[in-house]
């Protein structure tokens, strides 16, 4: 077991028409002029900007907003969030969407609290000294960005996406109202049940000081979303259902599963990573995609683990030796990705890549984590080719 | 499924020679002038409170200090704090040890962040605007006050126990070191284990809009304090199990496990305070004793989550009908309770009270929650009064 630290100081309100209580908490956490920042025009269509404006129209804040935000958020919009905040003189960002709207405030909160090239924050040139304070409308359960440290940027010169994690980032409150998902097309919940279950598994699968009560209750989330993410594939309108998934994305992501190991594993993320970067694929298919892949590469080195996740997640009745049971338990993972419309495989995903693509990616994932990285099993630019090639 | 809020802002930081980085913990949250309260004379004896002076010392943080907080800590204490605090302008509390000094502190941050009379706030007569800002060195792995709401005072005259819950009251950090927990005496430790059950138990035996996620992660937790508890009756000094039980006490108390349901049936906790109130005696124990009679007492009313105890926590096979299985479930959680030295009737925890004192504790535990109060059943001055003869 290893020395933790656990900080999610976010205010989680989760409930129906929760939204509208956002003027009290913007005003709970000391904002008075807004940036809502959102993406595609979804929320516009759907009439919950107009409520969150109403909202701050009603209770004498003022905002200013900027749409935009698409997934694998890019950084030319981050500037210009910055340019504008500066401008206006904003004190307070209400992200209004999901991961990408997240992310890319979280970024442009850099930005303005910092001088400099924000950009160096996701090259891991220098670390942030604050963020400008974030509140959260989420209407997509997947990233977890909500209550995690975390964001992840994609840079359009060279298509070079990174994530910089900092707790100056967290969000001060979060506000999870299920039925916001609820018309989300059935291949976007299903992308966002495998991202929340992979927070969980990267943090799972390592070699590294795992304690019994983080295990267990990992264990017990993973269960919660594999089984609601089967009922949201018939039942998508299924408010429990959708709730028990949103709050899971909250829990998978903010460092709860993951106390006391190493910091887990994380190279099925640093993998699809370059996926993204390259082919725009939604997060969570991209992962879905690789993870098989990357799980027969690696088991045997990771062998206990893998044995307890076909165990006690995936239901897999212990016999046979280890690695058959492990094996088993692979094997049924993926047929729930497939049972919810996952693909498997860089086919199934529709792409593919050329052998000259496959090397490339490889390059940048090894360039991304300084050579080498993983918990269960270190990868290396060659292991991760091996991993690209197999997922094809 | 109900609505929630989860809000816990505490920094925790778990490992070996934690204790270390309180000055610099002070220092991130704003603590100019600390007032360092703490309970008998163990901190003293062990040399923590050396150590943490000489932290202050070496990082120029000035400080009075204030013993004494007894178990069932006391408001005339309370008082002595609130005028101490004003007198050197203190602001920042730090709590070192259980949850008598953390709960103590509590109430001497909303005494002097408050006008009027604090004992208001403990007899529901007001609720508080504001705490002064308090930090945590945790000695005592139980109450679990360290990321809690909540907070409970011995008022002498007429003993009279009330507990406050207020997020104002959340510790700005909390510093668990595993290894601090290790010299108690072995009764003190299953009180610990006891109380953490508890906090999850009042949660999870309720009839009212419970959650997946938050029932298996508690069943998780449970499952992991039981089996370290065991570890430490053997095992004192065993690192990983107190590391996990201290941990869990933390999460078992800061909302995770009650999130989504109706707020909890609380009544075992409600029937001990009278206990506690009257005989001083150990609050795990306490709970240990009543919780049986309790549980006999409501168990028909919330017969699927007894069943679901039963299986999910004390792994009782599923067999014969529904109530057998309940029962089955209490008896062996009442053989849990014995293996680790813990009461499971008053007689066992060392108190006779004559009929009269039975129905005097009745009375004030009525009168104490406005007449009857209860989830899994609701009880009112009878019902009290039954349960506590049934746990003679």
């Amino acid at each position: 077991m290893f020395d933790f630290k656990y900080y999610t100081p976010t205010k989680v309100i989760l409930g129906r028409n929760t939204q509208e209580r956002v003027a009290e908490l913007i005003r709970e956490f000391g904002g008075t002029k807004i940036l809502i920042h959102y993406g595609g025009g979804s929320v516009v269509r759907s009439g919950l900007l107009k409520q969150v404006t109403d909202r701050l129209d009603a209770d004498g804040i003022s905002y200013v907003t900027l749409g935009g935000a698409v997934p694998n958020p890019r950084l030319s919009l981050v500037y210009e969030g910055i340019k504008l905040c500066k401008k206006e003189k904003v004190d307070f960002l209400l992200a209004v969407g999901g991961g990408s709207a997240i992310d890319s405030a979280k970024a442009i909160g850099y930005g303005v609290a910092n001088e400099g090239d924000v950009w160096d924050f996701y090259s891991y040139k220098r670390t942030a000294k604050g963020c400008l304070p974030l509140g959260v409308i989420l209407t997509l359960a997947a990233t977890g960005s909500e209550m995690s440290d975390s964001s992840v940027i994609t840079k359009e010169e060279g298509l070079i996406k990174r994530g910089y994690s900092s707790d100056f980032g967290r969000a001060r409150f979060a506000i999870l109202n299920p039925e916001l998902t609820m018309t989300l097309p059935d291949y976007q919940t299903a992308c966002g049940c495998t991202d929340i279950m992979m927070h969980t598994m990267e943090r799972y699968f390592t070699n590294g000081g795992n304690m019994e009560i983080t295990d267990s209750m990992a264990e017990a989330l993973l269960r919660t979303v594999k089984k609601n993410a089967l009922i949201l594939y018939k039942d998508p309108k299924n408010y429990d259902a959708r709730a028990e998934v949103m709050w899971a994305g909250s829990l998978s992501h903010n460092g709860l599963t993951g106390c006391g190991n190493d910091g887990g594993d994380w190279m099925t993320h640093k993998l699809e990573h370059e996926l993204g970067g390259l082919y725009d694929v939604a997060h969570g298919a991209g992962l879905a995609a690789i993870w098989g892949s990357w799980a027969r590469y690696v088991y045997k080195n990771c062998l206990h683990r893998f044995k307890r996740y076909a165990v006690n997640v995936m239901g897999i009745t212990d016999e046979g030796n280890d690695e058959e049971t492990a094996l088993k338990g692979i094997e049924a993972m993926e047929d729930f990705y497939r049972s919810i419309g996952m693909p498997t495989n860089l086919r199934e995903l529709g792409v593919n890549p050329t052998e000259e693509e496959l090397r490339l990616m490889a390059k940048k994932c090894a360039d991304g984590v300084g050579g080498e990285k993983g918990s269960a099993r270190v990868l290396n630019e060659e292991a991760m080719l091996s991993i690209y090639r197999a997922s094809m």
